[in-house]
């Protein structure tokens, strides 16, 4: 039988970046040098699962109950089936005429870290993947059809990932949504260099990218 | 107020090793890749953080309830208090003659993880640190007295830290126990340059305990 402080271990190196060692000091961390901290972190972790959901809206991290949206109802209007909405589509002061569309909740973040997009967003929850069975019914693409029937959306941001899978999901939804909705923008983000990016340790993928998207100067 | 997304990403930061993009990718994983997994951890942490005791001999980790001692009635003797014993103290297979003085569990397990010895442990929770206030009565020191004075030991392993609290704590030891018990031998972990390690990327105190430690050849 395993015991408990093993199983607790384990259970801890199942989070992403953990591996054996950092998984036992994390459990010697909660369990015998700061049990103070490990009440903290169940309280606060089971508190999370408890209150948050998906936004009705765009697919983003929602929380219900006492949430802000709730406390300013003049911040956005919640949706008809009681649902809760994220902050940014609970945040009125964010345009609604571009939405840029990303895989994953935490593209999402990193975009909104950048402090570099006023915008909406719309969270797939993936891409389409034929090979693994993913097609547009498994991803958060009719919702976003609806959106586009419902809202004065005038650009649609690609922001998916420079590979096959991304390249042709991006193809999906300009075909699909621009023969539904003809007066509708399409742009992708640019693809090339990082920034601070030495040309010399950029892998072969990149640089093809990064001469498939070059603009006169 | 923070939301109950961030109060847990904030409560993950404080695991050893974790960073802000490392908590926010744990948060994800638990709270929306996979819920399941979050049941799992809260019930292994929360049955481990009731199971966890110290050992009633050496201080290193000991499980209440259903444990190995208790299923294996041979496999030591229960002590009178009741208090459980750890695996290492409750396995009769294990040399009472030597018994290896540690700072932390960590270390105890590291040394269990080499392999390399089949003697006891007394772990002290820590070393003499008189400007921290913590002196012997401070450590787990007055137990080890008390198993020298009841159990069979030939030989003390010294195994703290090579820096200037360790060394104090080793001197300590050696004066105080050697006192009292005259017939204890006292010996202590090899210092020096670390298996694989070239010399010259040593920091000049390793070098300065390797040059110190040297040995006829």
């Amino acid at each position: 039988m395993a015991s408990a402080f093993d199983t607790a271990r384990d259970a801890l190196k199942r989070l992403p970046g953990a591996g054996f060692r950092s998984a036992e000091r994390m459990a010697l961390h909660l369990l015998v040098e700061h049990p103070e901290e490990l009440a903290k972190l169940l309280t606060a972790l089971s508190d999370a699962a408890l209150k948050i959901t998906r936004c009705a809206c765009c697919g983003n991290l929602a929380e219900r109950g006492n949430d802000e949206s709730a406390e300013n109802p003049e911040n956005g209007v919640p949706p008809e089936n009681g649902a809760p909405l994220c902050k940014i589509c609970a945040n009125e002061t964010r345009s609604r005429a571009r939405v840029c569309v990303v895989e994953h909740i935490p593209d999402l973040m990193a975009i909104e870290r950048s402090g570099t997009f006023d915008g909406r967003y719309h969270v797939l929850h993936g891409r389409l993947s034929p090979l693994r069975g993913i097609g547009p019914a498994q991803l958060n693409f009719a919702s976003l059809e609806k959106r586009l029937a419902a809202e004065p959306i005038e650009e649609i941001i690609l922001a998916l990932s420079n590979d096959v899978e991304g390249e042709a999901t991006s193809h999906f939804l300009r075909e699909e949504l621009g023969a539904k909705f003809p007066a509708l923008k399409f742009t992708r983000i640019g693809f090339g260099l990082p920034s601070g990016g030495a040309l010399n340790f950029a892998d072969p993928a990149t640089l093809r990218s990064a001469l498939a998207s070059r603009r006169d100067f």
